[in-house]
C-alpha cells in the first residue's frame, strides 16, 4: 500500500463544499470518484479543510490510498483528465500509508478579497464581496492586529460542540490594497467554522464605523458571537495555501 | 422624447450573447426587461457589439429612448436592481433621441487573455484560454505587427455575407505578459465576426509552431480563412471599451 498526498485547486460556486454529502456535488465527491477511474478500489480521501460551500480553494491538500503502481505525475495527469473545468489536481506527492493531513496541518493561509466599489463589477462577482461605504483602513489594520496571537476564539465561530476547543493562534493579518480591491490575508495554525468570514465581516463593520475600535477585544472577552459583525460572504474567500508538517512525508521514488 | 446611452458590463457565461434571441438568455434581452421596469414604454435597446456566446464585456455600449424624466444616474442605480449579478450598468450619459451606437463607434478595444501553464487552473478557467505548449513571443509579436494598419481582413471571418465591405484597420496589437497570463489587446476601428478570435487562434499557432512566421501576410493577400488557425475559444476574450464619436451627446441636463 502507498499513500498519496494531492494539492488541488477549485472555484467553489458550483460545489456544496468540500466535505461529501449524500446527492450533493461535493468537491471530495467529484474527486473521490474520478480516483476511481484509475484505481477502482480508492474508497477514501482525507482532506486538510472541510471548506463551506461556496468557498475556493488553491491549495487544498488532500491524501488516499493505493495499491496500484502509478508515479505521482501518472496521478496529476491521469485524474484531472476526469474531472470537470471547476477542480484540478495541481500536484501529487508520495506519502505514507493512512496518512490523514488533517492531523498534520501546521499552518493555513486564508484569502479575502473585498471589492471597494459603488457599483456591482460582474466580471469580479464571483470572487470578491462587494462594500460600497469608505473604509478607515488604519482603523482595520490596528483592529485586526488586536487578534494576532494565541486566543479563546469561542465568539468567532458559527455553531459548535459546547466541548470543542476554540483556542487558536493567528500569525498573520495582512490587509493589501490591489486597485479596487482590498486582500485580506489571514494565517494561522487551525480555523474555527466560519471563524475567517465572521473576521473579515467584522473587521469591514468597524471599517465603515457600524463597530467601535475594540470590537475584537470585547469578543474575545466576552465569548459571544453577538458582539461580532457579519459573516462576510463566501465566494470572497479562497484556502491559499496549507503547511504541513514533513513527518509523513516519503521521498519521491522518482528521486531516489 | 430623451435619449439615453448606457455603458454595460457583463460576465458572458450564462448568456447566449448579447443579441435578443426568442427563448434564449441574452444581454440584451435580459437588459431590455430590466429597462421596462423603470419605463414600460422602452421597446428597443440599440447595442454597439454583438458580442458572441461567452463573451464577455467591461465596456459595451448601448442606447435606448424614454419619455421619463428620470436623471441618468436613477437609471444606473435603479435598472442594476433588476439586474442579475452577471451584468451591470457602469454608467448613463444623455444622447440624442434615436442615437444608434452602432454607426457611431470610432473606436473598440478588445482583450484576450491567455494562461501559459501545463496545468488547468480552475480559479481562472471563465476568463482566459489556456495554452500548454510554450510561445516564442518574440515571433508572435513581429507577427501580430504585420496585421497593423488598413487591410482585406476577408480571410479573419467565420461566416458572412460576400457582399460585406471586409477592409478594417487595426491601430494597436499589444502583447503583455501578466505573471503566468499572456494579455492581447487589439484595437481597431471595426471587426469581423469572430476576427479577434481568430486573429489570436493564429498568433498562437504561429507561436507555438504550428504555423510559420508570415501566416497573416499571407491569407490577408490569399483572403482564404484556411490558411489561417484555430479560432481562439470565447471565454477568454472581453470587449474592453468603445470609443463613440461625440456626434450624438447631449451635455448632461445635471450640468447645464
Amino acid at each position: 500500500m502507498r499513500g498519496v498526498l494531492l494539492t488541488v485547486t477549485y472555484d467553489g460556486e458550483h460545489f456544496h463544499g468540500w466535505a461529501a454529502q449524500p446527492g450533493m456535488r461535493t468537491v471530495q465527491g467529484v474527486l473521490l470518484h474520478a480516483l476511481t477511474q484509475l484505481d477502482p478500489q480508492v474508497t477514501s480521501l482525507r482532506g486538510t479543510s472541510r471548506t463551506d460551500r461556496g468557498v475556493h480553494a488553491r491549495g487544498q491538500k488532500a491524501a488516499f490510498d493505493t495499491t496500484t503502481e502509478i508515479p505521482t505525475r501518472g496521478w496529476v495527469l491521469g485524474v484531472n483528465q476526469h474531472l470537470p473545468d471547476d477542480v484540478a489536481i495541481a500536484s501529487a506527492s508520495r506519502i505514507a500509508p493512512g496518512y490523514n493531513p488533517r492531523f498534520d496541518a501546521q499552518k493555513k493561509r486564508y484569502e479575502y478579497r473585498i471589492l471597494r466599489r459603488t457599483l456591482r463589477d460582474p466580471l469580479r462577482h464571483k470572487h470578491t464581496w462587494r462594500v460600497a461605504e469608505p473604509l478607515a483602513l488604519g482603523t482595520m489594520e490596528s483592529e485586526a492586529r488586536s487578534l494576532l496571537g494565541t486566543h479563546d476564539f469561542a465568539a468567532f465561530s458559527a455553531a459548535r460542540d459546547a466541548r470543542e476547543n476554540t483556542v487558536r493562534t493567528l500569525t498573520q493579518i495582512a490587509l493589501t490594497p490591489e486597485g479596487d480591491e482590498l486582500v485580506v490575508r489571514v494565517e494561522g495554525n487551525a480555523f474555527l467554522y466560519n471563524m475567517v468570514r465572521i473576521l473579515v465581516g467584522t473587521l469591514v463593520d468597524v471599517g465603515r464605523g457600524k463597530l467601535p475600535q475594540g470590537t475584537f477585544e470585547r469578543a474575545l472577552l466576552s465569548k459571544d458571537r453577538r458582539d461580532l459583525g457579519i459573516t462576510a460572504p463566501a465566494h470572497g474567500l479562497t484556502l491559499d495555501e496549507i503547511t504541513l508538517s514533513s513527518a509523513g512525508l516519503e521521498p519521491f521514488p522518482e528521486m531516489l
